[in-house]
């Protein structure tokens, strides 16, 4: 295994740290463990907390600050964080507005914020919860049921962050979050697997000729192996999965190319060059497109392509500022 | 080769389009090439131009609008761009205050840059140039006479930038281009070589516990190879060698830690923890921090440490408006 670390056990703690030291105005570490809060809290808004596994810079810590999350929660590489921690971050940002956790659709995830949620309800903290789930490439998985969070999860934060900076109420803010799940879907592919620390080796591993289809965001296989061929092919086979998946005929959408780690930017922007035409051609009006490297799979070499479904109000709330390390607007 | 590309011939072509497509509000390209200028002129200020081969994404493109570049050229990857096409782009973006070069020491850069120069000067449009020479690892390389220009080169963009954009004169922005290069200085390590699509192998192997001290950013080999150790010994290695070179005792700093393209982010935020307790210890003050990819080769798993000795009129400039699609402050 060749990475620039230290000691295996410290990958999370080093990483959670340097990210505080580089982002001091922004962020601020709890002492408790890895979470990571906005430097200043924000009272009397809804506090939205995101999180899990590591390995997903610069999720979530990275889009802690304003418009976007007040709290973020960092478990190990790619494994849940744990009830206490996530409860110990809805106390720190909790206000008389509640707190709204967006969670990826993985068990441990869903079990642990769960868990948290109903500490933090039995403090008489008002919390709701939003699941994200959009991974069209499979029902079920090794780590789920049902589909998967993958990148769609950064238009939740993004979207609901902005609404609830207005000062919107709990429900509101969920309803905008829930929103979002409903109108985005989002599917990868890669072509090189990523090495968990402590694992030491691949998660899978693939020849020469080789990518894994339909990848989600921890490593694991994909739904399949196939032989590589361009990146015009592998885009439209994955945009083909999208547009089957929701009706997305005459209306405007925001388009994520998003990168899983080791993807140069070079060839998210050739891929972007496909997706804005195939759009294009189907009538699909682009309002605004991300590329970037925004949800990744430590130095997975892969992308995703994530397709959300505008009206006026998303729109609106997408453009809204935000200022965090990661994203800006 | 593995790599989501389509056909090589048309990597940088297909790659400039795919960016202007995701970013038409900011981007422009002219009909003569991979040049791309903000889709907005804007007059009466001094006009940026930067560029060089392509591989370095998002530099150069990635840093045209409003409080940086006014155009940027892209050669092939690698491979500076011709005399002709940096012409075009100067002639698209001069104005009444003229046009600064902002070049890269690398020899084809400075000798097809300059020519262009003199092209432009030929048709009385004022033109002056800065070499940015910030990576302290050689004195000479394989394609340079000197020490090279790298990830230094998105400060001088930043902060010539923004001061061009006051409505400051040719003198002016070129002088603080100049002051940037003066105190800024670099220096990389890679474990994983890249691949130029056109070339279809590594520009150099390395054994399973090597790596390469002193990277450029065109996939060339360091100055000289080791066996790989830990995060924060290499970070200790090339930092020693940057606070070596000037004197930044008793300084504010700005720190930018960049991954050449396949390093994950979290390996990226471990080096910075260091990179942050050793200048904490030697008392030099970070003023601000950018961790991420700004000037990549391609897929290379590598990074730079980049320190930028500041003054109040550099912080200052460091701090102004900034909207490019991959850098906004």
């Amino acid at each position: 295994m060749k990475k620039f670390i230290n000691e295996v056990e410290q990958v999370e703690n080093q990483m959670i740290q340097g990210m505080v030291k580089a982002y001091p105005a922004y962020l601020r570490k709890l002492d408790c463990g890895n979470v990571v809060v906005r430097s200043e809290k924000k009272e009397h808004k809804v506090a939205l907390i995101s999180g899990g596994g590591s390995g997903h810079e610069p999720a979530h810590g990275g889009y802690v600050g304003k418009g976007m999350l007040d709290a973020a929660v960092a478990g190990p590489v790619f494994t849940s964080p744990t009830p206490d921690q996530v409860y110990e971050g809805i106390k720190a940002v909790a206000t008389d507005a509640g707190v709204l956790m967006v969670i990826k659709n993985y068990t441990g995830d869903v079990m642990n914020f769960e868990m948290a949620g109903e500490m933090a309800g039995d403090e008489d903290i008002p919390v709701r919860q939003v699941i994200v789930n959009d991974d069209v490439a499979v029902k079920d998985s090794l780590y789920t049921v049902g589909r998967r969070g993958v990148a769609g999860t950064v238009f939740v934060h993004k979207i609901a962050g902005a609404l609830a900076e207005t000062g919107a109420d709990l429900d509101a803010v969920a309803g905008v979050a829930q929103k979002v799940i409903d109108n985005v879907r989002t599917m990868g592919a890669a072509i090189r697997p990523c090495t968990i620390p402590a694992a030491g080796k691949p998660g899978f591993e693939l020849a020469e000729n080789e990518m894994e289809v339909g990848i989600g965001i921890h490593g694991e296989p994909g739904t399949h192996r196939e032989e590589i061929r361009t990146a015009d092919e592998i885009t439209d086979m994955l945009l083909g999965q999208i547009l089957a998946d929701i009706d997305y005929t005459g209306s405007e959408v925001a388009v994520m190319i998003n990168g899983a780690g080791a993807t140069p930017l070079m060839e998210l922007y050739i891929i972007n060059n496909r997706v804005a035409d195939v759009l294009a051609e189907k009538g699909i009006r682009v309002y605004k497109t991300f590329v970037g490297e925004y949800m990744t799979s430590i130095e997975m070499e892969g992308f995703s392509i994530s397709l959300l479904k505008l009206d006026d109000q998303l729109k609106e709330l997408l453009d809204a500022p935000a200022d965090t390390p990661a994203f800006k607007a």
